[in-house]
């Protein structure tokens, strides 16, 4: 297991900053917009941290645009950087990267974003969507706190997870070695696999308390949850990648974060709660110019487990067409873009233990004026 | 051709009363909601004039979901009433009837909410997106606002036509009379059937020039738009059926009607320019108890042609999995269930020529009160 | 519970006949073919047994083709008819109705093509794929059997089972109960349905020891299966529908009937086994003539378990944009048109305990020469 | 433009032969069978002229799997070689590389399988589906019958293009130079394309004369096919690359090549006749042992236009969840599994111009026995 930068040294009198990017994509391959970032001089590619991607493809077993993605961020970036590529741009969410990056340098004293990353080692098969796989997580999230500066839980704002999933290649290894995994359903697979990483982030929070769990909680018991908690399931890795964004203290910069928990997929007063925190105007939708000084929202969206929200039934669960992640956020994605007026939201499906039951952490990153 | 309902009659003394009721159905066969209201004595069935759906399917050619609906629909009420089943309910969308009824009788005077319908005659298949349709549609609104007592094309708000598709048994028989039809692609025979009628909205409001017509623009001019109009194909029937709503002196009751073209697919401030039109507060989400209010919201959604929403790309064009007005109908749901706080909304999908490019007419109706 | 047709009275001296007529449809409601068939006097109402339809919807949780074309047959035929109504024509399949007749009357002695069908009460949700469904099917075998005069179970080579499937209404139902169901996954309990409707139906014709049966081994040990079993599953009704076809003495036709099971999807020296055993050539792809003796040809489809088809590799269960059975279904349609050279054929997908796995019975009914 | 290969270096008395490898693959990235390859010794990098690969995506717009695969292969082989993935594994069919290789050296006299190839420029977004791509294409067929020494198009037994399609982006690119494409739905644009570079393969073959062709025929003239042409479309490139496969003289190796046309989707005999013509028992399926000298199976699927096979209706052309090409490409594989026993055969979609309407060539490559 290896933490990810060097964070002793940056832990000295430098004022480090974290500096996010909003990069579009023609596809799932593009970088130039990276490639070009690079080249204004605005970023040196050795600051970049870590990389949240939405790409266009189903965000289900047999989404490509991720690994797509990743080989192309690798091939520019180096095999150094944690990456969440998040598939599923449905509705009318666009597909972009949030370039999360940290400069070492000058800056006032204060509080402001600020960002660490950790990765736990490879799992094998029958360790994803169970135990191992949640207190792999938690410790891991304790590393990327530590190497953010952030102590105290509460100012942690948003964790997010990338971590794999089953495929039936990966069930045949395991049934070689006389081992059963989690779940045969492939599908299936990667809920547990981003419960489990859920679960193992409210444990590091103290959301969750470490005796509540055992792998019979896995995907069954939805009150226990975390509201900061993020995770995306892929099948281009085998490991959990943690990145935690908060509001640091000796971090520098206009940037800071904020967070709800929206109780639903309409919960639309929970985003512009998020707003109204960092001084945004939180009634109608976010003016333009406004609209311009949110550099990031990333929300989780799942269908509720009894096929209803607030009362009325939607048809998620029963749809064979279409996967009832892919109508999440769909759905959640729409009602962000009616708070903030603009579609390049990071909006990742399957919220298993990440917010209450059909609901999901919304966090918004901002630059403060003045 | 016939005109719906004995209009006559209607004219007197006796002041009548548009009712909208809405009904969540539980499969798209359910008419166990509406047989429900009979027996309570809510509603009549002979006063029953139209009946909007939304159903579950997939909203494209091969959507069974509203013959299925029209079918259980016609055994409860008969042949005689107008059936919009609007397939599609994607995002958090769900499925449920709008009953709308016109009851004879007291009531102040002063303006409310006013219905009328008419039917055109059988389309041939080559006349399906083209300018027979266009001319047979704008005579049945006109002959449904009359039925309505609607004078003033101003005091319209809202045309729904329900119009067929081409599929290829019906483009096969065509072509074995030596007739060729407007295309030979069966999901896009949807849009241009949802065009011609939108146009022939257009034209009986006088929003659109009779000269600027022909069978070339269907299609091809999104300048050219009506912003009243609502079209939905379906498989299951060969002509048009034409609902006009708005509010006319002459009716009483309680309800009223507000519309707005909303400008692209998440344009928040349309919706809420309807519900301050109609005394709705209009900030944020609506509270529980003003949700309650609204009867109905029925909008249009349709992705934009040059792939961008705001300037940022959506993929809806570019999906072979998932058809682009699936795409919108989720977003534009997602927008409407911000504003509203709930999901029984009735969002349908292809907007050619019903409102600009990427955007849609939007229509709310309120209980007012007092 | 009620057997179906009263088959005392056609035990006696009168020689009973099953007829099997192919009727072509236009779309899932269209019993226009079915219509002609009785004006032509081919076939009274009467006579009709069963019905087996191929629809085109996606034989997943919301095919709504299914019911559809069960509210069209039942107006046709009243509520008697057993109707098999399987969902999904992918690839090149035809969707058609196979109309089974049972017609008294004269006939020369020997050995024909026989039906019987039985119908078992409805089911609760929670009792959906467990032991009582299994129970319940094979006493209904043990009825339909005995309505077909087929006392041998080795003359018995097809039975069909329509079964229920859970929907999130169905299981909230039960949870308001205090009951719990056998799966949260909608999609899931079609293939517990069909598993524990097939384990009867081999329990029933005594493939299957009673004593290796229990609610544990249904869905999970794909050894134990009926090499005879076909079980569709849909949303439309809550009870088991049985139909068994067999070979019978006191039988009088042209018909036979010959099976033989499938080892995997791409196994066409079974169907030309099948064709051989009812004289028909089996070599290639059968000659025109040859082809219009095939009355039916009934199959069942399935992805394998372990992602192999002769040791290579398909995506099946790894494409979360069409689901399994639809690439299955497709598959076994393209082999058994290969052979018949003909695509109206019955291929239902979902084969649980219904042949070993990946693989699936098929039948054939033919016309005998002379 | 350049050649491939120095074909000059070749015509030598050095005895060049084309070998071909089928190499499984667990995901579209997976190139560990073809290091294996070079690994052991069988296969040098630099005797690669082009790979042939099936992917698992949905084979239409959004497929990514192609250019995943594509980045994967360029990183193992250098740009240098011709790559030509087709997307979709429907039914049964199961994701592989078909590795052709050229290797100069010793052999006897006579005549064996001959591959050459050629690539045309980047085409601008205005030229693809019209006569500017018809011609480059014959144009670079020539070259590469140049470089595999076929002088007699009566040798050439296949030849595979892979082609650009148009996006958004691109349609907007080209409209931002005045210039319209020949579609605007990307879709449709891909059967463009693939139907241009058809006719290129005809016209330089001499199956059709050049005065039949211009811009209007592209799509609308099924009539004008190449029995040997099989064009794929894919996101990844802007140019048309052209391999070249036949019988030629002065090649070498047990290999040999023979090909019929399909006259529609389930024309087994037409594959059992490419089968015959290698020396291969054509009645049934093959044995294992003949299987095994089966290297490489290439067949074209599409839907017929009338929406039926030999009369009976099938549902490709209307439904709206799976597209077309899709159902067609599984059709296809089962027939051809059902001949073959065996699932690796490169099934490729969107047969425009390549055979008669519904039908398409198919080719098989296989070991002489010696």
């Amino acid at each position: 297991m290896r933490a990810h930068l060097p964070a002793k040294k940056s832990q000295g009198p430098a004022m480090p900053e974290c500096l996010v990017f909003r990069v579009p994509t023609r596809h799932p391959a593009d970088v130039s917009g990276l490639d070009a970032l690079f080249a204004s001089g605005a970023l040196a590619p050795e600051e970049v941290v870590a990389v949240f991607g939405k790409t266009e493809g189903n965000g289900c077993v047999n989404d490509f645009t991720r690994p797509l993605a990743v080989m192309a961020l690798e091939a520019a970036l180096g095999a150094r950087v944690a990456l969440v590529m998040s598939g599923g741009t449905e509705g009318g969410l666009s597909p972009h990267l949030l370039v999360v990056a940290r400069r070492e340098g000058a800056g006032g004293p204060g509080t402001a974003l600020a960002v660490g990353t950790a990765f736990t080692d490879d799992f094998l098969p029958e360790e994803i969507g169970r135990m191992a796989q949640v207190r792999a997580t938690a410790a891991a999230v304790a590393r990327a706190m530590a190497a953010a500066g952030l102590t105290d839980p509460a100012d942690v704002h948003f964790v997010q997870v990338k971590c794999p999933l089953l495929t039936s290649a990966r069930i045949q290894e395991a049934a070689a070695r006389g081992q059963d995994v989690s779940t045969h359903d492939t599908y299936a697979s990667m809920g547990l696999s981003r419960g489990a990483s859920a679960l193992g982030i409210g444990l590091a929070l103290g959301e969750i308390p470490g005796e509540a769990l055992d792998d019979s909680v896995i995907g069954t018991r939805p009150d226990l949850f975390s509201g900061r908690a993020s995770a995306s399931a892929g099948i281009e890795l085998m490991r959990n990648e943690v990145i935690v964004l908060g509001n640091a203290p000796g971090w520098s910069g206009p940037l800071r974060i904020a967070h709800r928990v929206m109780r639903d997929g309409i919960d639309l007063p929970a985003i512009q709660g998020a707003l109204a925190e960092l001084g945004l105007p939180a009634s109608g939708q976010l003016p333009p110019e406004a609209a311009e000084r949110v550099v990031a929202l990333l929300a989780k969206a799942e269908p509720t487990g009894d096929g209803l929200i607030r009362g009325r039934r939607h048809i998620m669960n029963d749809d064979s067409d279409i996967n009832a992640t892919r109508h999440a956020r769909a759905l959640v994605g729409g009602v962000a873009a009616a708070a903030i007026g603009r579609t390049d939201l990071f909006v990742s499906g399957g919220a298993e233990h990440q917010g209450p039951d059909g609901g999901g952490p919304v966090a918004v990153i901002a630059r403060m004026n003045g």
